[in-house]
């Protein structure tokens, strides 16, 4: 550590960011627990588990830290957990790091629920079936890469059966951002998921920065703040940014002026209110005629179809995702969804809801 | 993350972990600050610069954290950095993280210090010659290793002059250790410093564990308590695992019983009380009798020469460290010292202290 006062300023800033995670991930963990008890009808506040954690946190050695400050800086901890505890707000699963895009999009769903990040999408539809968070979002198409096919064959797979109970699509729009006090100029190396890297390639070309391939967009944000990497940037949402302190030195940097994700939102219940689109999936054997008998269907009955993706499934047959703006509350598609899922092999209804 | 209330509650302990060594860590940086803003005669309390710290990290994006809840806690951490700076304990240098041996011998010296980790030796060297520190403490002789050379050299090179303040000298407990809840049937892998592996290779071979390499024994044990990496445990000195809260499962685990350690506290202005100890280094030229003349001043005034190291110097001569029990202090001893400054090249007095 160099020991000028610049230098220690920006250590104490690097700290207090990890800190904030830190303390970020303690509270998020805590309130899992809580759901976890309550899918299980455990006792939900154990007072002596916190005084167990006490316990053993001001008995380690230390050097300056004194137990007073632990017991007090924890005491403020346990009243939070408490107290989002009692709020009781909804937790949506996303994966990624905080401050990516898909936390983007549940915010932009649903402004009340609490994104947790999830590592792999595979914990998102394990967590949801399990009752340990309320909602997942995943993405499930992308302008730039199309489809996005393991979401959708989990959703297809999904046991017990996951609903669609939302829907939001959402510009992405890459950011140049770095650690507050770099100096630009200096630029070589920028830090980010190899896809966002591919969809900025013309920008990174243009400045003459080095890509360097990370897990993940927010992650690689995070990685910048926390531990402030010589002469580089990484591309992230403007979330990301706002989340660990960086700043943003330019914005829309992507090969493409547009480019749009749509996110669904999963549920182990079906929605409850009166929804405006439906997703269905079915698989039909390879033969000429076979799909169309099922558009014609919608198409007699005046219905828009919004996506139709064609997945070949396991059986060398062809399985389709369909949706259409519509309730499935209406007599007609209620009709129209018997005579599909007579027609058709492993017809799955995704879920009703509504979409702006 | 596994979504079980064991695999939670573990996590929660993981965190919990971090976040102390990260506030343990805030608060020495803020320590450190204090020290440089008085050695450069700057005023240390500036208000404005807590709340510059509060207004960005209360402004940031957050999930489940309050903005209060931010406040309480660096309130608390505000108060202890004023607590701490009042106290004005003098800090201590030690190379390695905390719970190194390092760090066992400078509070076996001196109790009332405040032990600051150091990445290299020459952080130790530079920080107490600019006066960021008020000690540092280094080892010099080891019974497993010999002399430890690039610590000598420096403390003959030292500008401005260091100087020996006092020594201790430590039996090094090599100490097996494992995260709280790890099965020791199921341990594979053992990280340490590969010195500590060395000392153990007996141990390592009779558990059959493969010897992983670690930069530090105490960072592999903060590593394993913040990581918590598979079937693994960590050898490093006992104070590691009172520091990372780890179970001690075997101790006095190195190849030879007794091995101990000579370590030299520095400073930059030399010990004000009675010493007991004198060191010194000198350069003679490679010829019979050189040495011996000078051994035979402290034969004839009968002092006990305690140590006595030969280190090939730059010039093809030879650099001898030599340390004896008596004080500078004594007009006997003066005369001595001298004549041996006479006789000699690159004569250094590196100090008179107590040393028990």
């Amino acid at each position: 550590m160099d020991l000028n006062i610049n230098a220690l300023r920006r250590e104490i800033d690097r700290i207090d960011n990890n800190l904030l995670q830190m303390l970020q991930k303690r509270i998020e963990v805590a309130r899992l627990i809580v759901r976890f008890k309550k899918e299980q009808n455990q006792q939900v506040n154990v007072p002596s588990r916190e005084k167990e954690i006490l316990d053993s946190l001001m008995g380690r050695e230390r050097s300056l830290l004194s137990a007073e400050v632990i017991k007090d800086i924890y005491e403020t901890i346990f009243t939070e957990c408490k107290r989002i505890q009692v709020e009781e707000k909804p937790l949506v699963a996303f994966q990624g790091e905080h401050g990516a895009f898909s936390e983007m999009a549940a915010r932009q769903w649903n402004s009340g629920v609490v994104p947790i990040p999830c590592a792999e999408f595979t914990d998102i539809f394990q967590g949801v079936s399990e009752g340990s968070y309320e909602y997942g979002i995943v993405p499930i198409e992308n302008t730039a890469g199309g489809i996005v096919s393991h979401v959708n064959g989990a959703l297809r797979n999904s046991d017990p059966p996951l609903y669609i109970v939302g829907a939001v699509e959402m510009s992405v729009h890459h950011c140049l951002m770095i650690p507050p006090g770099t100096d630009h100029r200096n630029l070589r190396r920028v830090y980010s998921h190899p896809a966002a890297l591919a969809e900025c390639s013309e920008f990174i070309k243009r400045m003459d920065l080095e890509p360097i391939q990370y897990f993940d967009t927010a992650g690689a944000a995070k990685m910048l703040a926390e531990d402030v990497p010589e002469a580089s940037a990484a591309i992230a949402g403007e979330l990301a940014a706002r989340y660990y302190n960086l700043d943003i030195l330019m914005e829309g940097i992507g090969n493409e002026e547009h480019t749009r994700t749509r996110f669904v939102v999963i549920s182990r219940t079906p929605y409850s209110e009166q929804g405006n689109k439906c997703s269905l999936v079915f698989s039909i054997p390879d033969k000429a005629g076979a799909l169309f008998s099922i558009l014609k269907l919608f198409a007699d009955a005046n219905i828009n179809l919004t996506r139709i993706d064609s997945v070949p499934d396991e059986t060398s047959n062809f399985a389709f995702f369909v949706d259409f703006a519509a309730s499935d509350q209406v007599p007609e598609v209620q009709e129209i969804l018997q005579e599909i899922e007579r027609k058709t092999l492993g017809y799955r209804f995704l879920g009703c809801y509504r979409e702006l």
